[in-house]
């Protein structure tokens, strides 16, 4: 049996995705800085993870994937403006992200503040009024309801919070729980706000943007839920044995930092087999919705959480 | 005749506000200090002044104001939202906001940063997915059309550009237009950007709401342009001659910083007369959509116009 070509899939995927972002911003003045801080960060070589998996989701129940662009690019947006935040000297002080000068670097610490907030505000823009640039988009009831789910995922149930967790944590370790079953919740709740809420927003919003039916939408939810775990608990690995020359970032500051990590609190072989049980439940679930034709459309979310695990950066 | 009680009106509206956005924030754990920085800054006392307008437009209309309440708590989300990112060290630097310490000096940088993007992702949330705190709420395509409008007036080539023009205007002086016709022609534009795009939208949501046909949203446009920027007039007046203590901020910065504002270019006198003009205008705008029903109604508006120019903070 031929293996799935999950680079050229991906690939395909990734220059829709980017020539949708390209074409948003085409609406605007390129020379104004406010624009350029915005598109220097979103169009900085991201993985483009989360609007893969709202495509293959879309791929996987039959639909015509570009049904789930919209969503995509929103969701795409709210991605980077958190990066651009959260690389601020007032957060994580970052200079380098994606291989390039962090938006701030690159403009300036307001120019970051005002971009984040502009690309947030305009992914809701990009659902509540798709531009021409998208060929189809779902009708006003499902777009509504995508605002709906994605704000609570990004929000203060979601990423937002998440970030808090994340830097409470750093900041007042003692306040964390000392024994390791503890802190290994704790952790997963952290992640389960701060990456897993928007990747299972991800799969969500590509299962709602083709009219899916609840018990799609539950068993691709399973499966979300697991490889955006993996997503994370794979991050710290590669922060741990991965190549910054490959990453576009430094490796090992997790330790430097004396961060709270899966490879911190499990060690490295466990994180490493945690992953892959993870995935497996991921597929598993797949599985379990299971009709045949979905069991051939979904290869490509099949190979993304196998991706998850494998990949270098 | 008697005078209209603007006033009571203004209390009545202020608190049927502050209670629906009090309770958004009861289905959070108050204990949670991102949802503390957030209605620390929300309920910190401010003028609620968009929230009025939007009210007072559904009344004008006939309509029951609360079906403008959900509309009116998101942007004054936004409108937090907004100031607390302002306030921020890589912005206006600013300790004192409302009377109160600005979220970034009660909490930190990173969680008024968080605070921020919290209220703006959860100012779209109440408006896709309405709160039982609402009694009446628009339907689902009115409140995406809401959503839509918002965003363009909170977004790219409203709100957030006007703080970059703003801010651009502040640091590169050299950059502005030499002569004093451009150089008013510029802060207009400044000032159409950074307040004047979310007081139209406050007067438009409660239109849209309302369920305003295209005359009365063409009318209530026109008033509403008018007074932003005769609110913008008055704001740089205040800061010449207003008392801090009943401002609860300082007076005089704009000429410490050498700012560019309506007084620096027009004049003390001109510009006061200058503000008495626009909401001449607006006054009549109102009067020429002018039925006699919508002439009562309209009272609220037309009072709220008056106060524009006569309030002392």
């Amino acid at each position: 049996m031929k293996t799935f070509d999950l680079s050229g899939y991906l690939s395909r995927n990734r220059k829709l995705v980017d020539d949708a972002l390209a074409t948003v911003f085409d609406e605007f003045d390129r020379q104004r800085e406010l624009v350029q801080a915005m598109t220097h960060s979103l169009m900085a070589g991201g993985k483009r993870v989360r609007p893969a998996l709202a495509l293959a989701t879309a791929d996987a129940l039959g639909a015509d994937p570009l049904i789930a662009l919209p969503a995509s690019c929103a969701i795409e947006m709210i991605h980077t403006y958190s990066l651009i935040h959260d690389d601020l000297p007032g957060m994580d002080d970052d200079d380098l992200r994606r291989g390039v000068p962090t938006c701030h670097k690159q403009f300036s610490e307001a120019t970051a503040i005002l971009a984040g907030d502009g690309l947030l505000t305009h992914a809701f823009h990009i659902l509540a009024a798709p531009m021409t640039c998208f060929k189809v988009f779902p009708d006003a009831e499902t777009r509504l309801i995508l605002v709906e789910k994605i704000s609570a995922a990004a929000g203060i149930n979601g990423m937002v919070e998440g970030q808090m967790l994340d830097m409470q944590a750093e900041k007042n370790p003692e306040n964390l729980p000392s024994d390791s079953p503890g802190v290994l919740t704790h952790l997963k709740k952290i992640h389960r706000h701060k990456t897993g809420a928007m990747i299972e927003v991800s799969v969500a919003s590509g299962a709602i943007s083709a009219g899916a039916d609840p018990d799609a939408l539950n068993a691709l939810g399973t499966y979300a839920q697991n490889i955006g775990l993996a997503f994370q608990v794979m991050d710290d690995i590669l922060n741990v044995i991965g190549d910054p020359k490959i990453m576009g970032k430094a490796a090992g500051t997790d330790a430097l930092h004396d961060k709270m990590t899966f490879p911190a609190i499990l060690g490295l072989e466990e994180s490493k087999a945690f992953s892959r049980q993870l995935v497996a439940d991921a597929l598993e679930a797949l599985d379990s919705y299971g009709e045949k034709e979905f069991k051939k459309n979904s290869e490509p979310l099949r190979a993304i959480a196998a991706y998850i695990i494998n990949r270098k950066r």
